[in-house]
């Protein structure tokens, strides 16, 4: 998404050789202009499945998983993390954050997916693919179809695609894939992954 | 606003006396088209204040801040909850949750917040008001001119209302405010709290 890759290389800030740092306009200040270019782009992606909700992860995830919903006309949960996993009510998972050097675990109340609903992921970032196949295998507890997913900015070298192929058979829809980071900055994928670049 | 306490009265949970719980809609679950009819709401209600940015607080302000600054056309930063203030570049405050019976500290990038920029802090619920507070530290913290405060549900015979207005000297617009809860369920409060009953 043309866009967005403009965003990155005008505000995206490069910490070290592998972090990309997208406080202002996607993490911790939020450019809602963007994300509903973002909301839209989804929606053409995947308007040939059926979605009936978008999962999300709390807190990141919510803001462009709220403004997307909005292009499917579907309701959001989010998944909450937790200290542990103490409820029988809720579905959950472990995941590990290479960021934070941490597992954490990621729950949502069995109230809010139903067996055989259509579920599209929608996350803000994909490394290492962990958040994604946790909220996957919450859907797939809950006996929900995974009807997609959708990221906002891929680090395309990190295993996350493989993984997610690997072992859900899904492509991911990336608006933004980051093939390498030079030290000019974060370069991004050709037509191999991206529709729009 | 009357859907909000329809909703409120319909999908609302009560755990003892003073627990609402509104997973099923804004907490977890998140139905994106009342979250719109509340941005249209708050749009309304600070029609005649100067809004350049809305300040929330991670997780569950997010949803709500990002749909309701679609009708301000401002972007949106949310406070995060650290560790700890470790860093230089960030305003924090001190936040004691009474739901959680414990302090955390909010923190917001000083880049994120300008002098003299015009505030509008937005948050799901009020009760005791120290978010509120907390928030309110971060833009006096930084400079900035609060140009109101909106809030989704506000619990009236929590005491927030009155600190708020005594430490900040701002009236805060909620959507819904709960009197007091009866064993039926939410009462709420007459014209003196709120304009669309």
């Amino acid at each position: 998404m043309k866009e967005l890759k403009e965003k990155i290389l005008k505000d995206g800030k490069m910490i070290g050789e592998d972090i990309l740092k997208v406080d202002s306009f996607l993490n911790h200040q939020i450019d809602v202009d963007l994300l509903n270019e973002m909301g839209r782009e989804f929606a053409e992606r995947f308007r040939d499945r059926q979605v009936e909700k978008i999962l999300t992860i709390e807190a990141s995830g919510i803001a462009v998983a709220v403004i997307a919903a909005q292009y499917f006309n579907v309701p959001v949960v989010f998944a909450k993390k937790a200290a542990s996993n103490l409820s029988d009510n809720t579905y959950c998972e472990e995941v590990f954050s290479y960021t934070k050097n941490r597992t954490s675990t990621i729950c949502v109340d069995k109230k809010y997916i139903a067996p055989g609903e259509s579920i599209l992921i929608i996350d803000d970032f994909l490394a290492n693919g962990n958040a994604v196949l946790g909220l996957a295998g919450i859907v797939r507890q809950a006996g929900g179809e995974l009807a997609g997913i959708g990221i906002v900015i891929e680090k395309g070298f990190q295993p996350g695609r493989k993984k997610i192929m690997d072992e859900l058979g899904i492509v991911p829809e990336s608006l933004a894939v980051i093939s390498s980071i030079s030290a000019e900055g974060p370069v991004f994928a050709g037509l191999e992954y991206n529709k729009n670049i």
